[in-house]
């Protein structure tokens, strides 16, 4: 830290996002991407004509995108806003409902950048201890005095809650507003986009980054009461009323509306999950009920460290957490058949 | 507001975006943008190999980009970095060196989202009045206990500040960063980046949307020590990790690289500007001297919202704000030369 960077954020622990080398020569399963191209409608759709128009702005509105995700969601406009990723999103989200007195509410285990985001915003952090074998215990979420972040499936364990579990949560916390981040839920979950309607305390997230191949053009999107959406936007507009560009709204667009080719590759990559599942099983590795693009998968022989780093010499990249709990496992994200394939030869090769 | 709303931010008054017609039909000089294309070499890289590997998330360190800004501007790559818009990386400087005991002082009369930005960060605001012209009181900024935004050019002024000027500014106020926000600088502006190696409370913002055409795909920069630049990065990895999405990585790289399109296009606008502003003088209009893409116009016979609402009428958007000593006036955007012989002809029918 520079000698003027401000005291009140010395403490200030950035996310480490999953290695992205840039030279592609790994088999990378690290960062849970599609290992499917974007629709080819979205291919189709970014010409040279589009191109050419990037010296006009953006619609900050985004108009057009958000038509396009409430017709997808059976949803009016004015209940979905978007952003730069679900990260941003989500960011939105606990800026708009969260502050010093009013903590976030989140598992012991889940995804890293909620405790970042609660660090620069300055906002207490209530930590629910999954069960030993990495359930959620539905016990600690009764009247929470928080914000409540619900992550389903959940990561890096990729275990589901079901819509009336969440719904007992929605009911337990009638005052705070419970936060479903289904980056995941597109692979075998079921969404609560339809609680919508009954629960005004109810933000759903999703992401275009999993499920609709579009990882390296950021979108995400919130749904929830127009009320809700509206405090989002707030946030938006006083920090970059411009926070989609032209491309990617384009891209979101053509992508929500290909139905097919979401549905050929979510069912492909589950139906590939359950396979490779499978077949570690068969090795011997302990692995979580996952319904994400992920396995969370543990080596009766060798630990989660080492392994990682031996199928990294072999040309294969996937995440290892260094942390309680986690160590002795590794999150492996759901690619190919081919290469599902190789990291099953690998795994056999490592004596796994 | 919703009842969940943090009342934290019960105060927050989002910024509000220039008018941006989806349809296209008007002749759009209200928000600044470049009337040229991207660079042809934009054009060129952006096909449908680089779409097809939107999937893969962007490089969260952006070094090829951060490669191509620091070569360009003779800097090292780790003093510089970037974000979606110059917006979130002015954003990001707000968050790292201001705080509720270290304010931000700008002039009174600038770029809207500065007073936005420290209402959404609890960060109080020293407004330094501009003169009676519009010109800067350089007075004003002897040690000021507070972070400093400079914007050079000012808007909607245009006018500039020399180097000499801002390395005044960065003298009197050794123990805090001056951020100089160079958004419109290179249509006639004299840029600060020479002077980061000798002042390392210097950062300096540009952006890609005015003088690289790239306003659609939403690329700013910072540039200034790397001890700075770590502090930007603290907060960007602390926020949105992949900030800068696949294409507009790309489009930025290209943008850079292609200085005789930049070179081109800056040039005729400043000789579009200067032709148009003699052409408003001797129509009796008050100017300043803009060194920007935009020029700062007063009719001696039409009050400023009258004849922005009059020109709409006629298919000419420009911006007014409704506000003290700038509602005489109209913000208009330096366009192609047809957009602004346009300009003048529906000026003289209206009898401005």
């Amino acid at each position: 830290m520079s000698r003027f960077f401000t005291k009140s954020l010395s403490a200030l622990q950035p996310y480490t996002p999953g290695e992205q080398p840039q030279d592609m020569q790994y088999i990378k399963l690290n960062t849970n991407e599609s290992p499917f191209p974007p629709s080819p409608r979205v291919l189709e759709a970014i010409d040279r004509e589009e191109v050419s128009r990037l010296y006009l702005y953006s619609d900050p509105d985004c108009r057009a995108l958000i038509g396009a995700i409430a017709k997808r969601f059976g949803l009016e406009p004015d209940q979905v806003t978007v952003g730069n990723g679900s990260d941003e999103v989500l960011w939105f989200a606990l800026r708009a409902f969260c502050d010093e007195n009013t903590p976030l509410a989140y598992s012991d285990i889940t995804y890293g950048c909620y405790s970042t985001w609660c660090g620069l915003l300055n906002v207490p952090s209530v930590l629910l201890p999954l069960k030993e074998d990495y359930s959620v215990d539905l016990s600690l979420y009764q009247k929470l005095d928080a914000t409540v972040m619900v992550t389903n499936p959940n990561a890096p364990t990729g275990i589901c809650l079901s819509p009336a579990q969440i719904e007992d949560i929605l009911r337990a916390n009638p005052d705070h507003v419970v936060i479903v981040d289904e980056a995941y839920v597109d692979f075998g979950g079921e969404s609560c986009v339809p609680l919508i309607r009954r629960y005004d305390n109810l933000l759903v997230v999703q992401t275009c980054s999993k499920s609709r191949s579009l990882a390296g053009a950021r979108l995400g999107f919130a749904m929830g009461s127009a009320e809700l959406i509206a405090d989002l936007n707030r946030i938006k507009f006083s920090f970059n009323p411009y926070n989609v560009n032209r491309l990617t709204c384009l891209a979101g667009i053509r992508a929500m509306e290909d139905e097919d080719y979401f549905r050929l590759c979510t069912r492909t990559v589950a139906e590939t999950r359950d396979r490779t599942a499978e077949a570690l099983k068969q090795m011997d590795f302990r692995l979580t009920d996952s319904k994400a693009n992920f396995l969370f998968a543990q080596s009766s022989r060798i630990p989660g460290g080492e392994l990682y780093r031996k199928l990294k010499e072999k040309g294969i990249l996937v995440r290892h957490f260094d942390k309680p709990r986690l160590e002795d496992r590794l999150r492996i994200t759901v690619g190919s058949r081919e290469q599902m394939e190789a990291l099953l030869t690998a795994l056999r090769d490592l004596g796994a």
